[in-house]
């Protein structure tokens, strides 16, 4: 195979498999080529890959060495997707009855799901992640979006049992919000016991949702090690119960009156 | 830019851009380089994406004249990742009491959804597909997935109103396998009338889930352009009301005596 064919070979398979470790034999046989092509190839890649702020390939030697692609936004890309998703936010016909506002229009982009959950896994890329966890629904297209890029899988907790999960563990909650007591639910098998592992949900107000996760993982002996949360909200009466969390923007006021949303940068800008 | 760097570039951007079309100054702008270079390059790339199965480069010419990227796999590609999926769902500590089949370890793995993704938007390339439509919660990701690859909008019916969405839609429909009445709700803001829809589902028995998804729709006066379902179960106690549909694999029985599950591949394979 010709290098300029061997690029696009190549930097297809890092793309499609994100922090995967290769060794180089197997790319020597993919292409058909020597083992310093294949160097000179992933030097290229890599370059350009830093070049662009998309990440960088991550190499080492001795035996059982290779190569990994590691998705990391700069934060440059990062800042500038935030501002995106921002001005997108204080559109003032998002206000729906309450001072909620409607977001299902970007939870139901890809693209824009895609680019959210590429910038939690680079914030959260050293943390050594075995699972995301979300809870259904509108969190489950964020927890992917996450898990892909960290290359790691998803599990998902449920308010209601399923007949069709086998045997699962539940807890009771409060809601924040609505002071009522509710029941989070995961199947027993789907995590491991003492996982490393990044909540990740689409809103938090007071955090109940993600504490009631939180409470749930512990019965698994699980290391919560980030929280990730798309907007967060604030709530003057109530007192926030889970602080160590990253956002990207922050609803800090909905005006219903003046048909205005007042939408900050998250957390995430000061990391 | 020299050749080997607008090559990684390039397929970067049509790998993260599916569908979308771009007009050629866009890459010459980008890569600071003439429209002829530009031209060669999307050759090379041209050629490596077919050789490998993962689909071509869509070119036109004339004013508004571009190119755009079709992700589709080979018809051998799709088979063999079939084949996968099927020995995979064989495994008899699948079996779950009721004779269900445990999948959420499947539908938990990024890699394996999207995959899943390629195959349905490989099937269902030529149809003009404006949305993507599935119900809370188990076909979310797989409707994320082959959206991406299409380029278009998920949309998610829930069983349940939620208030943070404004103004819905709601049907009752009876559920196949329990012969419930079952309420499906869709935010009316979330689809635009008329509009071409492909419905997935992880699963489906008798069908009355994707037939509540069909009366739902109709209330949008969309067309239902195609139905993917993961999963397909044969159920002899019930006449199945959903014919028109793909499916990747079908259960056609699970012993629970003798734990063996026979697995096939779907009507896919006879596409």
């Amino acid at each position: 195979m010709k290098r300029s064919n061997r690029l696009v070979v190549l930097t297809d398979f890092f793309l499609e498999n994100p922090r995967k470790h290769i060794q180089l034999p197997y790319f020597v046989e993919l292409c058909g080529t020597t083992k310093s092509s294949i160097s000179e190839d992933l030097d290229i890649i890599d370059t350009v890959l830093e070049e662009q702020g998309l990440g960088y390939l991550q190499r080492s030697t001795g035996a059982g060495g290779g190569v990994k692609y590691i998705p990391e936004f700069d934060v440059n890309r990062s800042e500038l997707f935030v501002e995106e998703l921002r001005q997108k936010l204080m559109d003032s016909n998002r206000i729906l009855p309450g001072g909620y506002l409607y977001m299902s229009d970007l939870l139901g982009d890809p693209k824009i799901v895609r680019e959210i959950g590429r910038v939690f896994a680079s914030a959260f890329s050293k943390l050594d992640i075995d699972v995301v966890m979300t809870v259904a629904t509108k969190g489950i297209p964020l927890a992917y979006a996450v898990a892909s890029f960290l290359n790691v899988p998803v599990v998902i907790a449920r308010r209601d049992p399923k007949v069709t999960e086998g045997s699962s563990v539940s807890i009771n909650y409060v809601s924040g919000s609505s002071r009522k007591i509710q029941t989070m639910v995961l199947t027993k098998r789907s995590l491991k016991d003492g996982a490393n592992v990044c909540i990740v949900d689409d809103f938090m107000k007071a955090g109940g949702t993600i504490n009631g996760m939180i409470s749930l993982l512990a019965e698994f002996n699980a290391h919560v090690k980030a929280i990730g949360v798309l907007a967060e909200a604030d709530d003057e009466d109530e007192e926030r119960v889970v602080t160590n969390y990253t956002s990207l923007v922050k609803i800090s006021r909905v005006d219903m009156l003046r048909k205005t949303i007042e939408i900050q940068p998250g957390n995430i800008a000061s990391l």
